[in-house]
C-alpha cells in the first residue's frame, strides 16, 4: 500500500473515532433498546467506570433463526431438509418410514409440523446424513445461495437482518467476541455464519449430530451419520455456552422462549449484562408472530423479560430497515 | 505508561524481531524437531512462500497429558478424582459399588488399572458430579497448585513442560490459535489452561460429562450430573475437533496412540502442516515409556509415524530442558 494512501486511511480512521456523530448502529431507530446499548457498550468498555470489562470477558451470545434471520415460514435449515429428502425419495422411496418423512416427501411443511418438532428434526435427521461434513456444507451454502424464499424471493443469505449485522460489528469494534448459539445444525450454520455474519466455524455453537471420523481409501473424512447426540436449544443453550466457550456472556440476543435459560443465564449474577430478544411485530417488512405457532414462540420472554430488565425490540418500531440493501 | 518508557519497549521490540539470534525455542537443543518446526512456522508465515496460510487457518492442536505437562504415574485428573474419591467415602461408603471404586477409595492406583480404562472413567465419574462446574473448577485448582506429585515432589502444576510452552509461545507470536484436544474432561483442565498455558477455556477441547442448566432459587447454576457424553479420544479427537474448531489444524502434537487420529487427519491432503510425537525416553528427568502400559501407549506413532512425515521428540536428546525453573 502507498504510504499517502496509508496516511489518509489514518485520518479518515482519526475523524471516524473522534467524532460524536459516528453512528454504528445506523439502521436502529433512535428509540429505547438502541439507547440502551449504546449505553451498555459505553459503560463496559470504559476503563474508568465500574461497569468496565475486560475484552477477553466481553462475550455476546446470538440466537440464529428469527434473530439474526427469518425464520418463517418454518426454519431455512427446515425448508432445505425438505428439498434434499425429495430429492432422496425420488432414489430410495423406502426412507420414507414415518408421517413426517411421507409429508417432507410431499413438500407438505404443515403435515411435517402436525407431527411436531421430532417430525422437522426426523426430515433434517434423514436429509442429513450419510456424507461428509465438507460436503453437506458446500450443499447447504449452494441451496442458501441460490434457492429464494417463498414469499420475499430473496435467496435465504440475503435474509439476514442488517440492524443485526451492524450490532454484531458494533459488539466486535468494541473488543466482544460475538458467538452463535442455535437449535439449529451446527455444521449448517458454519456453512454461511463467515460469510454472513463475519463469525468463524469456532464461534459457532449448535445442535450435533452423530460425527464419525474414518479413513477411507487412505483418505480421513468426517462423515455425518445420522442421530442428534446435544440439542443446544431451551435449557440446552447454556449448556452448549458452557461446552463451547467455558464463561458466561455479558450479552445475549434471541426471539423465542428457546432463548430464554440463555438470556436467564446470561443476565444473573453480579456484573453488567445485557439481555435482549427481537419481537418480531411487523408483517409490513418482515412477519408478525409471538405467543402462538411452531415457531418462535415468544410467551415467558414477554410477560417476564421486562421484569428481568431485559430490552424487547419492537421490530417495527425499533428498526429503521429490515434487510440489507432495501 | 510514560511515553519514554514506551519508545524503550518498542526499540526492544524492534532489536527482538530484527535479529536473527532471538530464538524462540530455548529450551529445544538444536537438533532434527527445533529446526523443522522452525522451517515451517517460517514457510507457512511468509507470504512469498508458496506454503503460507493464512492467519485465520494456522490452527494449532495440543494433547495435554503426556504432551504439555506429565502423565506418570498416571493422569493427574485421575490422581485428584482418587483424592476426592476417598473424602466422598469417609462420608458415605455405599458410594463404593464397584471394584474400581474399592480399588480407589483405598488409594491403589494398580487396582483401579487393572479393570482397565472404564475403571478410572468410573473413579473421575462418582468423584466429578454433584457440584457445579464452577466449585468444580476452584477444587481442582486448588488441589493442582498445592497438592504435589509423588515422584517429584513438584506441585502438580508446575510439571507443565518448558518446551511445550515456548513452542505454544512461538506459535500464538506467529499468528496461530494454539488449541488443547484432549482425553481429560474438558472442565478439569479448563481449571488451569489459561493459567499454565495461556490458552482460553474456549480453545480447550476435552471429554465432556452430562452439564444441567438448572435455577435453584432463583439462581442459574450449570451443574456436572455424572456420565460421559463425549469421549476426546482416539477417533473422538477429529469429531472434537470438528465440534469445537470446525476447520483442519495444520499443525498437532501429541504423545500416545490416542493422538494418532488427530495427527492424520491434521497432516492429511494437500497444503501445508506438521504432526509432532513427544517420545518420552527420559527416565532421568522424567519417565521413560512408550509401547506398554496403561498409560500413553505409543505404538503405531512409533511404527507409522516417520514414515507419514511425523517428527518424532526424542524428550532425552532434543530438550535442554524438561520443567520451568530447572
Amino acid at each position: 500500500m502507498h504510504p499517502r494512501f496509508l496516511a489518509g486511511v489514518a485520518a479518515v480512521a482519526l475523524l471516524a473515532g473522534g467524532s460524536a456523530l459516528a453512528d454504528p448502529l445506523p439502521s436502529w431507530n433512535d428509540t429505547g433498546p438502541k439507547q440502551s446499548i449504546i449505553a451498555f457498550v459505553e459503560s463496559v468498555t470504559d476503563p474508568t467506570s465500574e461497569a468496565y470489562v475486560p475484552e477477553e470477558d466481553r462475550i455476546a451470545t446470538f440466537d440464529n433463526d428469527g434473530t439474526l434471520w427469518t425464520e418463517q415460514p418454518v426454519y431455512f435449515q427446515g425448508l432445505y431438509a425438505l428439498d434434499v429428502l425429495q430429492e432422496k425419495a425420488k432414489v430410495d422411496p423406502d426412507i420414507l418410514t414415518t408421517d413426517a418423512l411421507k409429508a417432507g416427501a410431499k413438500g407438505d411443511v404443515g403435515g411435517i409440523l402436525a407431527t411436531g418438532m421430532d417430525g422437522l428434526l426426523e426430515v433434517i435427521n434423514v436429509s442429513h446424513s450419510g456424507l461428509t461434513v465438507e460436503e453437506f456444507q458446500a450443499d447447504a451454502l449452494d441451496w442458501l445461495t441460490n434457492y429464494t424464499h417463498p414469499t420475499t424471493k430473496k435467496p435465504y443469505v440475503d435474509m439476514v437482518y442488517q440492524p443485526m449485522l451492524e450490532l454484531l460489528s458494533y459488539l466486535r469494534d468494541e473488543g466482544f467476541t460475538t458467538y452463535i448459539v442455535s437449535g439449529g445444525g451446527i455444521d449448517f450454520i458454519r456453512a454461511f455464519s463467515e460469510d454472513a455474519y463475519g463469525i468463524p466455524p469456532w464461534q459457532v455453537v449448535g445442535t450435533e449430530g452423530n460425527t464419525a471420523f474414518e479413513v477411507v481409501d487412505g483418505l480421513p473424512m468426517l462423515t455425518k451419520n445420522g442421530g442428534v447426540t446435544f440439542i443446544d436449544d431451551k435449557e440446552g443453550k447454556p449448556v452448549g455456552i458452557a461446552r463451547h466457550i467455558g464463561r458466561k456472556p455479558i450479552f445475549a440476543a434471541g426471539n423465542s422462549d428457546g432463548d430464554f435459560a440463555m438470556l436467564q443465564y446470561t443476565t444473573s449474577g453480579a456484573g453488567p449484562s445485557y439481555g435482549l430478544l427481537v419481537h418480531h411485530t411487523d408483517a409490513a417488512r418482515e412477519f408478525a408472530y409471538d405467543r402462538e405457532g411452531h415457531i418462535g414462540t415468544l410467551n415467558r420472554g414477554l410477560d417476564e423479560g421486562p421484569g428481568l430488565g431485559w430490552t424487547i425490540v419492537d421490530m417495527a418500531q425499533d428498526w429503521a430497515k429490515v434487510f440489507p440493501g432495501e
